[in-house]
Order: structure tokens, then sequence, then C-alpha cells
């Protein structure tokens, strides 16, 4: 490397650094610390390694980056502007300003070539997890000797923090397990957190750590050394069955005065802090946002490489093509998002049985039905395969090293199963859902929303869904958490209320643009006759009607899930009593909202004001459907361990109560 | 030690084995797995270490156990009948029935000798990291030479599910960095989980990575070789500045027919089974639960030993009475968790102020005031203490070795943090609190929900409540987080309005028996006055009459937090338009809830239809206080990243939009 082409790359370094400082100074808000250590690294990889078409963010075989340490955000727009992606300068003065594509931490979908949204620490560690299996199940589907168009790497930069989050130490033990190969880390050590040094509360050490979880680990003592950074990364990508963690040492807000202090964190570097800085890189003072012109042409053959690396691919695709034209076909398909044509053909209906079955048979029977025309359905439960009816028959576990493996074994590891299942959706090419108790969708909360937030269609599976599950006890027994999970914007809940149901719920989750949670009983539940009934049909729509009475209804019976059947039996008996109630079967609130107001008007009445829901959880939330002139038969308390029926029993959920108190509300 | 104490000893493993075998088989649910592998171990421990009295299980000094694989649930009801407790062997016969004091996961609170709830995995590792902190902080606090009043251990029973989850290995990361001496943990290393062998998800060096975090790692190859098990444990209180993991390597359901299966886990072993299982261990084939009279007898001495313990320490404490008196006194009210008197003079009161503080600012403050007062309040941040305000300024860190040291760094670990609060109350004698973002939360939530099953007053302070967050964007801004957190049952949500009202929430915190969450801006709030407001008997209600009219109000303006401000300006505005509204301030829906209907109606007439609330969150659980003729100003989608003024008001947070709301409601 030749002295011009050193002081060139130091450059670019530098202007990435300025770049970041200027964009929190302006802003006035933001983490400049990050950026000034941080930046050697990022600027190695992305010169030297990274396989990416800035002109196209979204080409199928680019090597993914995330930057975990969501909080650096601006050294990750100043890496996205100098390589040329569709981030003009004025959006990084325009950091975290109102709808700027620059937003205070990395947002997915919002700035081209973010791949993940960031922020909430580990997070990004365990969605790249994600990426990684899902390349490597694709590359496992479809390439063939000398045909590889699935070959890439997942990159991302981690802070101490992310590897502080359980989620982060849940996905690097998982990816150590399945030896992801082509997962690179690079680990911004700096020792400084928030709070101050992290001799303050994180000691241990990372490096046996990682090696312990099978990783291999590598150091580099100097993070400003961008040869030592490439002759790391050089020797990650060497090692075919580990994944990698680049140890790199460095200086928190190096070249700022505030080097090496927590006080780089999270607060601008303050006007005299930054002319201290621009000094010391030998920067204009004065300038604000200044990109010498030859750092950004050399940074800009980010472009030139990026189409050539393309046309390559496209090159092999089209020779992929010829050869496997079927495939091809397929694998583009698939990096659509598009479901073969046909496939909802595949979805069961189930027989009438007042014995029935419950709902997480259904699911499971569904799901092996979908995995027979969806050859990209990819996922698996934390440990509760068996209980929630998640596993794919017949097909072999990731990381088995036999073909067609589909099932992944989480472990019992909510959290990094679900930011995981997030990851994979984020890759793209895959259908990938996880499974777990719905108690435990708590544990899964912070990857829940950010699905949410992406939206990204990630499908939950959350079976032994209420006070049903019985002898397990309250630490087993959701009470809150469908009302949680409703309360999460952009996030579709649907509670089935028998097998039909669930047919449908699945099919709204494979329709479905962002996540949905499917709530599942333990417990069996009479089927209802799909003819009759219509059942597919109106849950489809989120609520509708289930069985109606002749002219207006004297009152509603309003219920999801294992509590549909429950009002239809006290249907019946209301009719002995002169009362004429409507059953409303609701088993997604979010998919029934957004149905025009002249259907909803069809299903809940506005005239109708005597109305009663029943679910086996928490009221919170219900008081909206049925009105001052209603009531909910809900649980609002822990519940308590004995056979479910009889939990359900003591807590109110029997045909005499909810006969009971219709009369009582009907006045009868 | 003779062969006949070799035979009693067996004995007792196999009494203890075969109860949970019946127990299992009787309730026709449990897992019969662990206590047949797990059984030598917890009977060391039990018979040969564990300091404890059967008779008087609050007993301050007693050594701590915790089941943290909480579905072995029968092995500890096992060992609680065998050593003594008040727990009759009909209770075993109950196991799982309702009411019984033997539920499917162990139950702080309603079995003698349970020491935390537990079955959610990793909590029970991270509420005994919080338990052992609590044992040191209060050692340090009160013990003399020679008079060590607080010197006991804390001990769990882990298993890979538990070593799976991320809160566990946030919390040993955590004990490492603490030195935390007096910990040790049994790792029932039996190979086997739900899905199969724990090869299949789980295949890192356990015992690499727990030296990693600063752990002493002791190997048993046999489980089943009780005098390996007794060194094991000897090594382990021999290191004195780490915690130690023994890790012993056992056979999930042995001596049954399904010993090394996964199908050993949660469920019965089936009629077959039991009976070459009985065999297998020379146990009458028909009579269920059957216990060996001498086995009992030799597992009895535990309350002879119990009473040695406990008088020995009565002894210790009566001495030291003698010569710190004043200690004593304060070691036992803080054991019994009494406040010192007057401690609540210790309150500040806010000067009124246009300016204002932000209410995280004005919790710093009480903080720091009951700091003066609360010699025992010990807690801190996942990392944010000074945006969070929790620090108590002029006392030392936890783990820094200097007197008087109250402050914990819990790292970016808020998971664990949860946990480690919790644990901490579980072992009594001080006042936990930990604080982190509000959109965290998510991070901590199947902690939260344990606090309030367990109800231990943990409090937890969340800050950056809403859309005022700003520029850090919608990752950092919470929407449905306080609804989620009103969702759960037993927890108390407190979201002041201003300093008074902060200094009344943490009141309320500090005389809760349950857990309390206080929800506080990062934004400046107007600090109302005292005097002529009456905040702090108001806000010690719930819900008050902030700002009325005269007569009966055409209106209700209900608020919480910052958004209180907002519609004490609009009421004005709208009285120059001729309509009188009532300024209602709710800080806490749960506190509320709890005052009677008569002071309820007079806060928000039931004759008052016309209701406007408005909070910068979800709606969600609102429309049961507006009800049917009432709106909500709320957030039901994701925030932005822009300056939080400007966010707020672009979601409609304005003076106006309120004014124009409450017109358009009232028909002006």
């Amino acid at each position: 490397m030749t002295d011009d082409s050193k002081r060139l790359d130091q450059l670019c370094v530098n202007t990435i650094r300025m770049l970041a400082v200027d964009m929190v100074e302006k802003a006035k808000s933001g983490h400049p610390g990050l950026p000034l250590g941080a930046a050697p690294m990022a600027y190695v990889l992305w010169s030297r390694f990274l396989r990416h078409n800035p002109a196209n963010p979204k080409w199928a075989d680019r090597d993914r980056f995330i930057l975990s340490a969501g909080h650096g955000s601006a050294l990750l727009y100043a890496l996205l502007f100098m390589a040329g992606y569709d981030l003009p300068l004025d959006a990084l003065r325009n950091f975290r300003q109102w709808e700027s594509p620059t937003p205070g931490h990395p947002e997915y979908g919002l700035t081209p070539g973010v791949e993940a949204t960031t922020g909430p620490l580990g997070q990004g560690f365990a969605m790249g997890t994600g990426m990684a299996v899902a390349e490597r199940f694709l590359a496992d589907s479809f390439n063939k000797p000398d045909l590889k168009i699935v070959d890439h790497y997942t990159y991302a930069l981690v802070s101490d923090g992310d590897l502080m989050e359980g989620v982060a130490s849940e996905a690097a033990s998982l990816a150590g397990t399945l030896g992801l190969g082509k997962l690179i880390y690079l680990y911004d050590d700096n020792g400084i957190s928030i709070e101050g040094s992290t001799a303050l509360a994180f000691t241990e050490d990372v490096s046996r750590r990682f090696q312990a979880y099978g990783w291999q680990v590598i150091r580099v003592a100097d993070g400003n050394d961008l040869d030592s950074i490439e002759t790391a990364i050089n020797n990650a990508r060497a090692e075919k069955d580990k994944p990698s963690l680049v140890m790199v040492k460095t200086h928190i807000g190096f070249g700022s005065p505030k080097e090496d202090s927590a006080s780089a964190h999270g607060e601008p570097l303050g006007p005299e802090a930054v002319k201290a800085t621009r000094e010391n890189f030998g920067w204009p003072l004065e300038e604000a946002f200044h990109v010498p012109e030859e750092a950004l042409e050399h940074a800009r053959l980010a472009l030139q490489r990026g189409r050539e690396f393309e046309d390559d691919w496209t090159g092999l695709l089209d020779k992929y093509r010829e050869e496997h034209p079927a495939e091809a076909d397929r694998f583009v398909r698939q990096m659509k998002g598009e479901l073969p044509e046909g496939w909802e053909k595949a979805l069961p209906v189930f027989d009438a049985a007042a014995g029935g079955l419950a709902t997480r048979e259904a699911s499971g029977k569904v799901l092996n039905a979908l995995a027979g025309v969806l050859p990209n359905l990819l996922g698996g439960s934390a440990d509760l395969a068996p209980s929630n009816k998640t596993y794919q028959n017949g097909f072999a576990d990731i990381g088995s090293g036999q073909s067609g493996a589909r099932n992944v074994h989480f472990g019992v590891r909510e959290h990094a199963m679900g930011a995981m299942v997030n990851g994979m959706n984020l890759h793209g090419g895959v259908i990938p859902y996880g499974g777990t108790f719905l108690v435990f969708a708590d544990y899964v909360r912070p990857s829940l929303r950010l699905a949410a937030l992406m939206n990204v269609p990630s499908v939950f599976v959350f079976t032994h869904d209420s006070l049903g599950v019985g002898e397990d006890g309250p630490t087993h027994q959701p009470i809150e958490q469908v009302a949680s999970l409703r309360a999460i914007p952009n996030f579709t809940v649907i509670r089935p209320a028998e097998a039909n149901e669930t047919a449908a719920a699945w099919k709204s989750a494979m329709e479905s643009s962002g996540p949905v949670a499917l709530i599942l009983t333990r417990q069996k539940l009479p089927t209802l006759d799909e003819k009759k009934y219509g059942v597919a049909a109106g849950a489809a729509r989120g609520a509708y009607v289930l069985a109606d009475t002749e002219g207006t209804p004297d009152m509603l019976l309003m219920a999801t899930g294992s509590e549909v059947s429950l009002v239809l039996e006290a249907r019946e008996r209301l009719l002995s009593h002169g009362v004429k109630a409507r059953v409303v079967s609701m088993p997604s609130w979010e998919i029934f909202e957004a149905q025009d107001q002249a259907y909803r008007d069809t299903v809940i009445p506005p005239q109708v004001r005597t109305r009663l829901a029943v679910e086996a959880g928490s009221t919170m939330g219900w008081r909206r459907w049925v009105g001052d002139g209603g009531r909910v038969i809900g649980v609002d308390r822990f519940g308590a361990s004995a056979p479910g029926s009889q939990v359900l029993a003591n807590y109110g959920f029997t045909v005499d109560n909810v006969v009971q108190t219709a009369l009582s509300l009907t006045g009868k």
C-alpha cells in the first residue's frame, strides 16, 4: 500500500468521523463517541470487504451489515452517504429531524441501506444471527457446485452494551452451536459505557466467553490500524465453520477532548470540543459537513464495485437459470416474498367435531400442510416444539447437515428466537416463524415490538393461551399477554376459536405484511361446521356473526378463542329464557378494525347496546367493544394451579355464568 | 462414613425420588425427570450444608435455596416435607390441585420454605444473584469482627434451560464482576431438554463460559456420588471471591425406563414405568407416597439442626445487641420491612415553578432525600443512571469495596436487573430499586410479572416516558408500555404530573406491599403549587380533582403525567368558550381503583358523561374511564425522531387540539 493510498484512507476515515460529529452537533443530540472510535473498522469493512451495491440496496446476494450499536447511527449515515446510497448530504444535515431519513437510531424501511432497525441493544446482534441462518438455508436450498447464487456474509458492528444483553448471549450460543461461519461481528471494544468504565459492571473475559460458545475470536490491539483490521477480517472470513468475533480495541470519542470518557456517549461534543477535534484531524475549523472531494471520489468507488458485484452475480444467476430454470424462478419469487400460486389450496378444512381438537393441534396440522407447498417455511420453537406443534414433520433440523433441513431448534432462548425470526425476514427469501408458550411472549417482547416497527411479517405461534393451561399454574397461565400484544401498534393478534379459524389465521399470517401472533389453546375445543358457519370467510375479516337470531338481536355475545364455544352454548340456553343473542366470534381486533365501517356495523350493530364479551384474559381494552351498556367476563388477577377445566370454571368461564350475566344485563 | 449411613442416605434420596414420581403420577401432570436425576445433589445440599430451620422458614440468617428449574417442583416439595416444613404428606398427595400449597411451579408466599416463585426459566438464577447482593450489603452494613449476624449462602439448583436464558447470562456476568463468593449454584447437567438432546441447540462449553464470567467451576462426574457432591460444595464454599457453579452430570429420569430421554420431561412416567422404577429402587410396588420411617426420621434431624442453628444465631444477635443496640434494632426493623419512624418527613416539597423540572429530575431529588433517611435503599440503573437519575450521590458503588456502598451498576442488563431487584426483596432487609428507560420495560417484563405474582415491593424507575423523548426516535419512544404495565395484575403504575406528584409517587412506592413502576418524563414540566392544589394528598389516592369549576362541570379533562399541564391550560381556554371543565389528574389507575366508590364518584361524577382523556401513549384501557360519551387523545402508532416538543405537537398533544376536541365533544 502506497503512502498516498494510506493518506487517502485516513482522509476517508476522518471524513466519516467529522460528518458524524457535525451531525450530532447540528442536531444537538446523538452519540459522537462511537463514530469517532469505530470509523476505522467500519471504513475497512466497507471499503475492502463489503460486497454491496449502493445503487441497489435490495440486491439479493449483497453482504448484510448491521449497526447493532444503533446509537452510533451517525456513523452508518456517514458510511451510506460516502458509499453513494440515495442519502444526500442534506439528509445528514437533517439528522434527527422530523421526516428526515436520518432518525436517531437506524430504521429499516426508512433509509436505503439500513438493514435492520437497531437501538434497543442486543437486537441487532441476534437479528444478524437470523440473517446468517437464512443465508445458509437458502444456500443449501439453491446453490449448485460452481453456481453459488447465495453466498454472502453477515457483518455487524457491536458494542459493550450489545454483549451485555441477554438476547445477544442467547443468539451467540446458538450461532456457535450452528457453526455459522459467515457471521462476522466487529466488537467496538472501547471500555466505556454510559455510567463510566465497563470495569464497573462488565469485567468478564469476552474472548473466553465467545470461545466457549464456539466462536473464533480475533483481537485487534489498535483500532486505528487499518491493516490489522483488514488482516483480522480476512482471518474471520477464512474460518468457515465458526462465527467470528473481531475484538477491536478502540477509544470512544477518539481525537476529541472527550476521548475515553463516558461523556462522549449520548451528547454532542459541544462547540469547544468540536473545534479541538477539527484541529486534531486537520479539518477546516469553520465548515461543518466538510467532505474532501478526493475522499468522496474514493469512497464512491463503491458504486462501481457494486455494479460489478451485482453484474457478476446476475450473470451467475442467468447461467443458473439456464441449467435450473424452475429453481431460478422459485429463488426470485421467494426473494420477492411471493407465495407459490395456489398455495392456499393446501390449507386443510377440518370436519365438525364436538370433541374437536386443541387449536395448537390444528395449527400443527395447518403448518404441516403448508410445509408441503411452501419450501421456504423455516422455523421452530424455543424448546417447546412438542407442545407448540411447530415441528415440520419429515424435514431435517437446521444444523444437522442433512439436506432439506428447515426445523430450527432455538433452545430455551425465546428472546433470541424472536430477534432471529425478524432477522430471517429482513434477509428475505424465507417464511420464518417461532413458537413458545403465550406467557413467555413476555420474554420475546422487545423483538415483537421491533417486528412491528420494522413491519416484517414474523409469525409467532403462542400456545397454552389461558387459565386452561391448568396444572402448570400462574407462572404459566397468561392473563395480560393478549391485551399487551394488542397494545403494540402495527401488530396483529389472532386468537382462533377452533380448527377452521386456525387455518384462516395461518392464511392471514401468510398474507400479512407485518407481524402476526397466533394465540392457541392447550385444551381441546369443538370444531365448527365450516359449511354451516362460514368460519374461514368470517375469520378472515377479524370478526363475524357466527350464530344469529331472527330480527334485531336482544344482545351480542362476543368472544375469542376457547370462549366462543362457551358463548355458543350460552346462546342456546338464553333462547329458552326468551333472550335472542347474536354470537360474534372475534379472532382478531386488528383485522376487524381494518374492515370498512359498513361491515363492522353489520357485525356489531351500533344500536344493540347490550353486549357481553367473554375472554379468558385481561379485560383491558374490551370496554371499547362492549360500551357503557356492556359487560366483560375476563380475568384481572393471576391464575391458579389445578386442572384447567376447574380453573376456568372457578374463574367464571362456565355456560352458567355467561347465561346469568347475560340475563342480568338484559334485566330478565 | 459407615455403610449403614450410606444406606440411609440412599434411602432418603430414593424416598425423595419416589415421592416426586408419585406426586406427578397422581396429579397426572408434572416433571418426574428432574427429581429422579437431581435428588442426590439436592439431598447432599440439604442434609449436609443448608443452614435453615424448617420450623421457622423466615429466620433471617438462613441459607437461601432456590429451585430455579421450577418445573422440578415435586423435588422441592419432597425436600420440604422430608425436612419437616409445615407441608404435610397430604399436600404432596394434592400436588397441582386447587388451593393446594403444592402448585405446579413453586410459588413464593404460598408454601413455607419456598424462597422464590420459579418456572419461567432463568428467573431463579437471577433472583439468587440479587439475594447474594442483599446478603453482602447487609453483612457489610451490620457485621462486626466476631459478630457476623449476616452470614449465609445463596444456593440454587439450575438446569440447562436456565443457563440458555439470557437473563441468567446477564446475572452470571454481573455476579462474576461483583465476585459474589457466597453464591453457589448446582447445575443439573443432564443433557436433555424438551425437544431432545441438548446437543440440538446447546453445545457451548458451559464451564469455560462461566470461567469467563469470573466464576469458579467445579465438576462432579457422577451425580449419584454423594461424597463427590459434598466435596464439590465444600470447594465451592472455600472460594470466597468468586461465585461457584457446580456442574453435576446427571441422568434425567434416573432409575426409570425413561432415563436419559426427553419424555421424562413434562409428563408422568405412566403406571408401567412407575412400576419398573419402584422395582429398580426396591420400593413397595403398590404403596404410593411410601415414606420409610427411618428415612423420615433421618431427614427430620433438620428440625433439630435448624433449632440449633437459629438458637446459636439468636445468641449471637443478643450479644450483638448488647454491644450495638441501635444497629441491632435497625437490623431487626429492616428485616421486618419496617421503615424508620418519620422517614416521610424527608420527602421534599417542590416550589411552584412555571419552568419546572422533569419528573425524572424530581425523582432523583426525592431518591436522594430518601437516601438520607433510608440506610437500606439499594439500587441503580441498567447503565442509564445519569439519565434515570437513580444514583444515590455521596454513596459508594456496590463491588467497589468501599464502605456504605449502595449504588448498583447493573450494566446494560435490564432483565437481570429486574430479577435481581426481586431477589433482593425476597431476601429482605433492603429497599431495592432499578431504573431504565420506559421503552426497555419490555426487556424487564418477565421479572415485572414475577414481582406482581410474588407480591414483592420492587420499585422500578422508568424514565423517558413518551414521544417527548424526541430525537432518539421510535425505538426509544414508549407507546404501548404504560398500557401494557397496567394490564399486569397486582402491579401499580404511577405516572406523576410534576415534581410534587413525583414525591407522592415515591411515598406510595415505599408504602406499597407489591411492585410499583414510576413513569417519568425526560422533559421539563411545570411544578404545581402544593398548597394551592393539594397535590400530595390527591396523588396519594391515585386520582383527584386538580382544578374545578363552580357547580357541576360541563365536562371532565382527565390526564396523567406530562399531559396534565396541557389540560390545565386547555381548561383555562375552554372557560373563555363558556365550557366549564374539571381537570382530574390521574397518576395511578390502580391506586384510584383501590379507593372507595364514594371517593371515586366525587372525582369522576357518574353523571358527567362528557369526558376527554389525554395521555401520550396507547389509548388502550381509557375507554372504561371516559365511557361512550367520551374521547381519548392518545397514540396508537409508533413515534418519530425529531425534537420532543415537535413530535408531541405533531401527534396532537397541543392545547389547541385538546381545546378543539373538547369543544367538539361538548357540541360548542
